[in-house]
């Protein structure tokens, strides 16, 4: 019995014919089995559940805290039953704003009051349903009552910022106006207020979320000028959840921070409004025309103001507590019932949800069915399986991250896994996660067909990266934010997947009244086969994980991509200088000022603090020892351990991501503690790799890069250690 | 007596102020003269002789063959005769098209009737002048009365055709839209008809050239909704000039081709619609959504067709024989009667043209009248002088070409360069032209100053190029088309120039009705001062070469600028070379057809044919001997040369730029002789530098590229044969 640990040997396994059978951290026999047993588990799929659940939970509107999701929950709960699992509903009691005053309007020069509202459309009966509908808001914006000038930001994130004050134009006192996207909305108002704006507005510019992307609702998938994009904007960068229990379960009687203390409730009032609404609000701006990579599809000059155009906005919720309902079914392992394989969806929505949450979570319970299926036939997983469905994902991942934070000694103890999946649809299959996961990911990417060109979804992955000029490979992207793997992967340090499907799924519906089902079913997976292909690729990787002889980690990918991610800082680190040294070389020639158009009110840029050369041989010398590390664990022969050794290093497996975890956490945000992964600090989802490290870099923080390159080199050494420590147990 | 004739010396000279009075082709002594006639030149220019001479000749529209545009040219020479000049007015009669009908309509889904009409705005009267505007059209446009299905093709250039072709839409016998730029406009409708198009509309887009730019006229410089481009569509890449006498003068009597013989006129009907009437027929267009960088700036979904939405287009023209005035007016050289400097810029426009070509017209003829007074005080110039004022320039270059081939003969042997201008403005200098020129041109930049900043205009444009991430140095631009030079270099192979200021006259008039005195003045060159700063400059330029002792051409530059060239097809030919090795690769993967989605009926790309290796060595051959030929040139000491020997050298020097003609001209264009720069075949204005063998290469013509190459070699093989003949001459 030979395990095939090393992606160099996978690949080599892959070559040849004869060695079919083989699969990362299975025996031989093991692998035989496994393969029945996944082939039992595929052909137990079936798409019409996943149809017809669908039309069930995306009925109605089902918030966190509503009785149609209450609804859903117990529904779940009963069906998780059904099949064989011990299901349960945890419930946390959280706090949730729900907007009772929402006033825009333009006071001058031409006054105009902001709709705010969504238009019904034909053929679309669900978005007929008036008053059930959540009116438009952004979660977590603060209660205010501002008026001031309003200022054009662009995306409102840090460089349009440094764009705006080389114009000159400040937005101390303004309200300023952003469009969506360039980063996750809730940096829009951080930032805004960071600067001094007093109120934010956020709209969706139909060049990016509206007919410069295709034809809008109903006669296509695309926004209308009416829709509006709802969504948190806590500060979760700082830490996501429950705002009044940071760290902690909000269980009934758990201590609450009072509503003024919470630190992750906006400094300034923020609303999100349609492309409808802010055309008169933009239009009635002066002051200088916005540069060129601002401008949006609106059919006017867009300018920056501030001047003429004033504004009034006014937001009151009412903040009170609610029940956030997780659904946790467990199906208890036959050989390692204390090893947990955690599979979880959200299951509130904005609206209705079709596809968010709802395409994923009708996936996650056919996968459930199928696999309590097999169950019931004899084919129990060796490993416990907890299936979840998460409450309150919205107003800021709170479900998952209560849970999280409540059994958090617990699920550090006996999670092997955690897989996410969330929106799903038509395309191509991405996963994001822990990359010591890649070799096993990839290997359930090929077993699984596509079900529009017959082959493999990774084969269809990897021919996709390559028309768009990328490599002949499969690769994990790194989790930064967005879903409700955050609190196990950075704040509990357990190996975390994110599976979904998309690519040919376009749409504008996003936390719209239009994220229906008769336009999920026209625009996103009308046949529910990518419902099915992620049940398959998410189950094959559930029941791998729960029966696999070794927890199938490969610590060559890991490494490969840890160290390209340092790398790709020092390269970053040196770009920086040269570009700090071109740019002081050019105000050494004036040549900026002399470029500036003298009409134009425009600053020319002042001269730059050289970027300092950094000591990074910390790193890259545990970089190299952990590769010596690696390669001896490669060598290892793990065919014929003994029990107690092979329990002993799964053991030891389990703990190893937790190795990755500081302490102390990350500079001023301390519930993030993964030393690899972290959301940007001023992205919000988007990953920051190495973040401690790179976030100093980049906010040319030098003391705190030095410190971060020491407490990182620590974190390695730790890993390291642990990494030897399983090499002199099994030696 | 030293001569400075290397960039090289000249640079070692730039940094030591004891050697201010070198000039290039100037004794130190004449050098010390020419400063003193330089400055005395500079102070007799006026700014608002700039700004009445355009309210003069831009009060009524003036096209080729107008009234006003007879008598703007009568004026100009009696402005000539009085600043003591012998000037005449040179008639040809080209045939010159009328709009008489003009017909376009949506006849379905929706019928919409096109307005073909730009409206008066308020604060300029010029744009009040009814039926005296010239209608907006297309000249050279085919008559034409046709009807059928409308398709989108973005600029129609090239690759939008391939991309048509991958989305498996033909154009044939269509009818197509196509926006205004991405290339010259001539080349939408040729390529069009290649494609079996029936009929071609061009619009102006409000993202490229409205709205989206900025504030529309009035209230800014930009295209309002009504605005249109008029323009030219003869198919000047294969000749310019009247088209009916291709390569001699359309003197009274010329034997001349019918109307239908005439190869330049457009296959099919062509008009260009604003954006308010482009509007209606894109909405009606259905089909696929158009790629995302087709889309422009108007608030619809853009979608290709072909489909419901049919148009019909109706255009009858007066094609009939005006007359074209040029003005010539010399002043003949004290000491080189026989060797002209010619001096040009064009007086027609097609409606008021304050801009194009009345800001240009107006500072030549600032710049010949303080030439004409400094002649009056005994300052006369070496050389003799021919100032020019060609009419016909915006049908096709018709009044410079007609007379250039007319007087060929006489050209060829007397003209020492031709310096041209036309539309000017606020910004930075930008000069095009013959290399060998690039080192004066660079000492007189040096010498101007820049009206703003009072740095020299060379060294705003440095600061500007290098804030842009360019080099630390002043180039000359390539010449292609789209003003008078053609002829001169292209056709007869006289060292030419192009000069101008711009970059911070933005603006949407351009061949509109809006291009009149009140936007000029608001938004081009307020002050005029840029009208003298390219007096100055042309002005300075025109008169180095008349009085130069020796003709200031270096080949320093010349030869690193074609070495330049030639690396650069190199390395394209790898790169294409390359990415159809890449291309070829993905297809043996079935990578494309994998990663399109099955749902878009879109072709999967097909299998390329490979790049050879061409066999670029007789090139690399001639530019090492150039090389060795110019750096011998280059030690030669011309401080002490015997007249004799001098007037050989300048005569021979006269002579350098038409070696590097062919007799047989570019393939499928005679017409075209220049070896080193032409007008792209399919880009239309867009240069193509070693047209010969680029075009051959990108237009993946093998057998075409080898010819070229040999043809190639053998005019820089007779290029340093003139050059080794120079330096046998002189030793």
């Amino acid at each position: 019995m030979k395990y095939t640990i090393t992606l160099s040997c996978l690949l080599l396994v892959f070559s040849f014919g004869s060695a079919q059978n083989s699969m990362l951290g299975f025996s031989e026999k093991s692998a035989s089995e496994q393969q029945a047993i996944e082939k039992a588990f595929e052909e137990k799929l079936n798409s019409s559940n996943i149809d017809n659940w669908m039309q069930k939970m995306a009925a109605e509107p089902h918030w966190v805290g509503t009785k149609f999701g209450e609804e859903n929950a117990k529904w779940m709960q009963d069906q998780f039953k059904s099949w064989g699992y011990d299901a349960k509903i945890e419930t946390y009691h959280i706090l949730f704003p729900y907007p009772t005053e929402r006033v825009l309007e333009l006071t001058g020069p031409t006054p105009y009051k902001a709709k705010l509202t969504a238009v019904p459309v034909e053929g679309d009966p669900f978005t007929d349903q008036g008053d059930a509908l959540l009116p438009s808001y952004n979660a977590f914006s603060t209660d205010g009552d501002v008026e001031g000038e309003l200022v054009f930001v662009n995306y409102g994130i840090p460089k349009d910022y440094e764009e705006l004050e080389k114009l000159g134009i400040s937005v101390k006192g303004k309200i300023v106006i952003a469009k969506y996207q360039g980063s996750w909305r809730g940096i829009k108002p951080k930032l805004a207020a960071e600067n001094g704006a007093i109120g934010c507005i956020i709209y969706s510019d139909p060049q990016d979320d509206g007919y410069g992307r295709g034809d809008v609702y109903p006669k296509g998938a695309f926004k209308n000028k009416t829709g509006v994009q709802r969504g948190s904007v806590m500060d979760m960068p700082t830490y996501p959840g429950d705002v009044l229990t940071p760290g902690y379960g909000a269980t009934k009687d758990a201590k609450r921070l009072t509503k003024e203390e919470a630190p992750t409730i906006t400094k300034i009032p923020v609303l999100p409004i349609s492309y409808e609404d802010a055309q008169p609000l933009l239009e009635a701006l002066d002051g200088p025309v916005a540069p060129e990579s601002w401008r949006g599809g609106l059919p006017i000059t867009y300018h920056i103001g501030p001047g003429k155009a004033k504004v009034h906005l006014k937001l009151k919720f009412d903040w009170k507590l609610v029940p956030a309902h997780n659904v946790i079914a467990t199906m208890k392992g036959t050989e390692f019932p204390d090893q947990w394989v955690v599979r979880g969806n959200h299951h509130d929505a904005w609206v209705h949800g079709a596809n968010d949450p709802v395409s994923g979570m009708v996936a996650l319970m056919e996968e459930a069915r199928a696999v309590g299926e097999l169950a019931k036939k004899g084919q129990k997983p060796k490993r416990t399986l907890v299936y979840c469905a998460w409450d309150a994902e919205e107003p800021g991942l709170i479900g998952s991250t209560e849970w999280v934070e409540d059994h958090k000694k617990e699920l550090q103890e006996k999670v092997v896994a955690y897989i996410n999946t969330d929106g799903n649809g038509r395309g191509f299959l991405g996963v994001g996660g822990s990359h010591s996961l890649q070799a096993m990911v990839s290997e359930v990417a090929g077993a699984v067909k596509d079900p529009q060109t017959k082959v493999s979804v990774k084969e269809r992955r990897i021919a996709r990266n390559m028309v768009n000029g990328g490599d002949d490979s499969f690769e994990l992207y790194a989790l930064g934010s967005g879903s409700d793997y955050t609190p196990f992967i950075q704040h509990a340090g357990i190996a975390s997947l994110n599976i979904g499907f998309g690519g040919e799924n376009e749409g504008g519906e996003y936390h719209t009244i239009y994220d229906t089902y008769p336009h999920y079913k026209r625009f996103k997976d009308p046949e529910f086969a990518y419902g099915v292909a992620l049940a398959n690729t998410a189950g094959r990787i559930t029941l791998r994980l729960a029966n696999a002889d070794i927890i199938p980690l490969d610590f060559t990918q890991w490494h490969k991509t840890v160290s390209g991610y340092l790398d790709e800082i020092m390269e970053e680190t040196s770009k920086m200088r040269s570009s700090v040294e071109k740019h002081n070389k050019l105000i050494d020639r004036n040549a900026f000022s002399l470029a500036l158009d003298p009409r134009e009110n425009i600053k020319a840029p002042e001269r730059k603090e050289p970027v300092p050369y950094l000591d990074f041989s910390p790193l890259q010398n545990v970089i190299g020892e952990l590769k010596a590390s690696i390669d001896t664990y490669n060598k290892l022969d793990l065919s014929s351990l003994p029990k107690a050794k092979k329990d002993k290093l799964n053991a030891m497996l389990m703990d190893a991501e937790h190795k990755l975890l500081s302490k102390k956490g990350l500079p001023r945000r301390p519930w993030f503690k993964h030393q690899i992964y972290a959301p940007g600090f001023y992205t919000g989802y988007g990953v920051k790799t190495l973040p401690g490290v790179r976030e100093a870099i980049e906010q040319k923080n030098w003391s705190e890069a030095r410190e971060q390159i020491k407490a990182l080199s620590e974190t390695l050494s730790n890993f390291n250690e642990h990494l030897k420590e399983i090499i002199s147990t099994l030696k």
